[in-house]
């Protein structure tokens, strides 16, 4: 193998690919990134075995080839490069020569025969994506997965077709996120139903190729395979293992409309909770909101037994009943942060009923997101 | 007390004192913030014995007061709040009400009386130093400081006045920095000699102080004390407890000139060794420099065992003989990226012999920092 790359594409890439690979000690392979060359490309990619990134740049092929070689050692070395280009080659004994201006690195690849195969060809037909609707998905979706096991159903996301519609739900069983958005193109081929469970990692990891990608494409491809997902676009492909198992029928839990409803300065309840979440209860996070009938007001309280206790007042456009409500505050102020809308709506009906938040504007998709309130005492 | 101040005000001198604060459970009053108030300004000090500080602010006293308040919980509020304004009062509880905008804050206080005196006023006559010569003195040395055992002398930096000029020095065993400045006001009074032997992290946090309160300030006062030594100006003051012991006579191992002399560009040199270092020997951060006679590149060399190898060149000034020289690519590289100065000097004899930096440029102060090589196998 003897390429030529551009350096500042080069380290685009290798950066975003290292992300999947593996540092367990058992399969050290695993730690180093494949680079092989293809039709004037240079492909390189890495896996940990649960998810495999593929990344694609143009390349001058002086001589094809294949080589792997340890991720991060070559990531420091082309974030430190100070050629425009970056020339690799690699001899018999598997040792890359890497030069960039006056610099020269030798560093001992792998033969990458024993590289596990990373990203399948695709023969079947895809459904397609916008990616910037994909991506809003994924942000106010995938924060909301189980944190805590990762065999869990709960670590993964439920992502569904459905005709032309796509929806993705999480939930860790203290709240749920639910978005559903439109395909888009193809409008009257798409009749399909598809739907597989996504470890939250990987959509993590599909939400940030996606950004870094973003120039020079419009739509993300995704294949449903048996066992996995491959999810693709110009410059990458994302291939993750599913979690196995039934996704809880969520749908269920979400009721349909409740009778009181709090419309609220998006920025300016994050705010009020952050300010209040100081003085919360360090272990269960709990924070109060008061909402009396006819008042401009919510009132936000927290009572921290070491050190004492925060209010706060905030606008609201109120219609219902008197109601006070408790829960983590956590909750809340992630899908705050995440979404970018001006306004958001919150629904309840009891103290003891979960707390629905919606979008108060016009949209062109539907988002749920709903808390499980803490019981006051 | 009931006081009322500026929010950004406030927020800078409460970050600034929690650095002093102590997390030992053994005193829990040391996690506190004193808070007092003082002809028309609130005084805002912190220390964990070994450390103090004490910055000053403006405030509106309404009635005078003094309380220690959880530092951490009020560095939250505090930048937390949306008011322009913070009032705090407390009550005969020790219970703080602290008001900004429409957010109330109540927290336990603890009584000041338990609180370890943190500076006394000082009567003796201070030296002052120019606040930016002395920030540059610390960023030049203090890095050179042992950052291994907290007790041994060499944690310190040997801080001395010497009647016109002062002098900080700092040696870790494997490296040492001097910097001699002019103290500059009062030429004809000050034929003082003092020293103190003053812990890096005290002179990191001043250094951090100064820089914070620049404004309005043009010298730093400097007071010896049995014992301690406080650094002041309108803003701040910072004292800390010395380290015992005797320091080495580090004058003694620096040598007056070497015959081999490289002139760098600093950023180049500074690069160059970054890209080399990433396949240093990962235990003894090693690299080699190699100079030839009459050559206009010296090259520069790393050998990782598990890795590979590096070689690169920069464009050197140099007048000697041929040598080559091995050293902890780190201690070069701290001190670089701390400099300003657009070329370094290096100076040699031999491969065995110490490395010196000095500066190519003339300047208004003196520096000296030396590297002990590594025997090359």
């Amino acid at each position: 193998m003897d390429i030529e790359v551009k350096t500042e594409q080069f380290k685009k890439v290798v950066s975003c690919a290292s992300r999947a690979t593996s540092n367990k000690a058992i399969q050290p392979i695993l730690n180093n990134i494949l680079l092989h060359s293809e039709n004037g490309s240079l492909m390189v990619s890495a896996t940990d075995l649960d998810l495999a990134i593929e990344c694609k740049l143009p390349a001058e092929i002086l001589k094809p080839g294949r080589i792997t070689l340890p991720a991060k050692k070559l990531d420091e070395i082309v974030n430190k490069a100070s050629g425009i280009s970056v020339n690799i080659s690699i001899d018999k004994n598997q040792l890359a020569k890497i030069l960039s201006d006056k610099a020269k690195f030798q560093i001992n690849g792998v033969s990458p025969d024993e590289f596990p195969e990373v990203i399948s060809k695709q023969e079947e037909k895809p459904i397609n994506i916008n990616q910037n609707e994909l991506m809003r998905a994924i942000s106010l979706t995938s924060f909301a997965t189980s944190k805590f096991e990762s065999t869990s159903i709960l670590s993964g996301a439920n992502f569904e077709i459905n005709g032309n519609k796509f929806e993705i739900g999480a939930t860790d069983g203290s709240r749920l996120a639910r978005y559903t958005g439109n395909i888009g193109e193809d409008k009257e081929e798409n009749d399909q139903r598809k739907s597989a469970v996504i470890p939250g990692r990987a959509l993590a990891e599909l939400e940030k190729l996606i950004d870094t990608f973003k120039d020079g494409n419009e739509f993300v491809s995704v294949y449903f395979l048996p066992g996995q997902v491959v999810f693709q676009n110009n410059d990458f492909s994302l291939s993750t293992r599913l979690v196995n198992g039934t996704f809880p029928e969520y749908d269920k839990l979400i009721p349909k409309e409740q009778s009181n409803k709090a419309d609220f300065s998006r920025s300016e309840l994050l705010a009020a909770l952050e300010r209040v979440a100081i003085l919360a209860n360090e272990r269960t996070n709990v924070i109060k909101l008061t909402f009396e009938k006819g008042k401009k007001f919510a009132q936000l309280n927290s009572n921290s037994p070491d050190y004492g206790n925060a209010t706060d007042e905030i606008e609201v456009e109120y219609t219902g009943n008197s109601v006070e409500i408790a829960f983590n505050y956590r909750y809340l102020t992630e899908v705050l942060r995440n979404l970018q809308t001006d306004r958001i709506l919150l629904e309840m009906e009891t103290s003891l009923s979960p707390i629905l938040l919606k979008l108060s504007e016009k949209a062109n998709y539907r988002y749920t997101y709903l808390i499980m309130p803490v019981q006051l005492r």
